[in-house]
């Protein structure tokens, strides 16, 4: 059991994106390929992630700011300003990244995938599979 | 900016599952209906949530062994160990839950879902609207 909420980073996003401005707002709007470095003491806990696998990967956008509560939808002053609960924005009281990607490789404790909106350097918390079949838990 | 990944847990789950031993191994296994309890200081976030939507819900999964690095899938010990990456074990270096589930109400600061797998008491870390439109965002 472990009650202190602390992350432990995992590894790290390699990946062509250096800065958020240039991070797209959704993966379906041209997020690129980029490898997930995973950390050589968490490389068992890698063993059965394999090319082709769909997975989700939870980051910790570490340059997002946590005192937003509400935000203007798509950043558009015009709009009315919604709560950070009902939005994706990065910036949010915990700002965990969700991304589901495909496995393009896996090649020792770097795993290179299709597409993921997050800059160089971002730390990874987590990974796993997205929800099959229960057996396949 | 902020490079501290310490989470601030945003309210806590209410639930008729008072026991690990209690919770389903996947949702569809029968989560029960449970509330999620926002602190009043994050109030302002939920502007927009509303009954119906569906949502994410990350919570962290407090009573989870985070040195966990490999398990038999479904506790079956005639099964492989695999790396919990590719896993949806609890147990994990970051023990953080998701939750796809739909919103029945909102009252206030209690949002009721429809079935959610996380014992009583479980800490919220965050919600996420499951993504529609790029316009919903």
């Amino acid at each position: 059991m472990d009650d202190t909420p602390t992350l432990r980073p995992v590894g790290t996003v390699a990946s062509p994106l250096g800065d958020a401005a240039d991070a797209p707002r959704q993966p379906d709007e041209g997020a690129p390929p980029a490898a997930i470095v995973i950390l050589p003491e968490y490389d068992a806990a890698l063993a059965g992630v394999a090319a082709g696998d769909r997975i989700v990967v939870l980051t910790w956008l570490h340059v997002a700011d946590r005192a937003t509560l509400s935000v203007h939808p798509r950043d558009d002053p015009a709009r009315e300003p919604v709560g950070v609960f009902a939005t994706r924005s990065p910036d949010r009281p915990n700002p965990v990244g969700l991304h589901e990607v495909t496995v393009v490789a896996v090649d020792g404790t770097r795993i290179t995938v299709d597409g993921l909106e997050a800059v160089d350097g971002t730390p990874v918390i987590d990974l796993k599979p997205v929800l099959g079949p229960i057996d396949d838990r």
